[in-house]
């Protein structure tokens, strides 16, 4: 049997639920890959080019966007981030699963490019908790607690677009019903067959 | 919260799979029961009404036909075997899944009269090893191998009215991959979720 083609998944929720953590647990899995996204921010101390990043100019980013080369792309502050296709597509063919940690806006546009992607949310137990995690951080002011909430609820807003949830109670759980998750998407009868089998019956009776 | 709902799991496959084994498993985990079926078979040694069937005349049994009160029935040999509605109903109302162990036809059946039931089949790893579990058996003849293996056939052909598969290469695999597919359909979105969200889109922007 030939190897199966990988496939895409999108894991998204607002800053504090652990959705990082989670990415990086999935990642260890043998058959997952993540995929290097392009920047225009300038690399920090000890980063390479190709592995956190490709760090480009602005203008290598806009012709990037104008040839059609990102699956998704956004602003965030001053700097552009996007998710390079090919890298995407070529991960896939080789039979890899790739992972890809973005946020709502940019799963919304993976989705409309590749509708066979399978996109997750993770939730924080609650908005307390969420709230509570957020100002554990030590660094955050109040004012940037409340800013990120705020973002947080327009997030979850978006969540009937996507196609599974994991409330992220415990950290290994909410990794284990990842994995669960990948597993099940895996095990799924191809759209494709069904119509073959139809005709097949159609010739057949 | 209020408790959700349980889910209906269908699972099917040719007799060799090993699907009983993998139904088995599945009902010692919390949150999943079996739903005991009506027949018209009589007891064996042992077996209790209610508790292994509902031991029943044929003229009960066509009666429940005549009411709608199965979900699927079929006619084995002799005897007629029926899944009753009603017990199955009330079991995923109290937040349970239901784990139905029935053929593909039942399956189908099933399909039509609850859409939202997850279908699993479980395929061998090859037909060369279904043919040598039905000869290990033992007590199988050479003609019965063969009339079971194009039985495996022509149940196999209908596996693209599946949601999805498991090659029981490994039983304790096998019943992973089931337990992974439980966890990620109770992880789906809900689609009746996606509406409201929608309108709620369009009323505030």
């Amino acid at each position: 049997m030939s190897r199966k083609k990988g496939r895409l998944f999108v894991i998204s929720g607002p800053s504090g639920t652990g959705k990082g953590t989670v990415c990086a647990e999935l990642l260890k899995d043998i058959g997952n890959e993540f995929s290097v996204s392009m920047t225009t921010r300038a690399p920090r101390e000890g980063e390479v080019h190709g592995r956190e990043y490709f760090f480009v100019t602005r203008e290598e980013f806009n012709a990037n966007i104008e040839a059609g080369n990102f699956l998704e792309h956004a602003q965030v502050f001053d700097n552009l981030y996007g998710t390079p296709k090919d890298m995407v597509l070529s991960r896939l063919d080789r039979g890899y699963n790739v992972i890809l940690d973005i946020d709502v806006q940019g799963g919304l546009q993976v989705r409309k490019a590749m509708p066979e992607a399978v996109l997750i949310f993770i939730l924080p137990p609650s908005l307390t908790e969420l709230r509570r995690r957020l100002e554990g951080r030590g660094t955050e002011d109040p004012e940037k607690v409340e800013k990120r909430l705020g973002e947080a609820l327009n997030e979850i807003r978006l969540i009937g677009e996507y196609d599974y949830y994991i409330v992220n109670n415990d950290i290994d759980e909410a990794v284990a019903l990842a994995r669960s998750i990948i597993a099940a998407e895996k095990a799924k009868v191809p759209e494709a067959v069904r119509p073959l089998i139809r005709e097949y019956e159609k010739e057949t009776n």
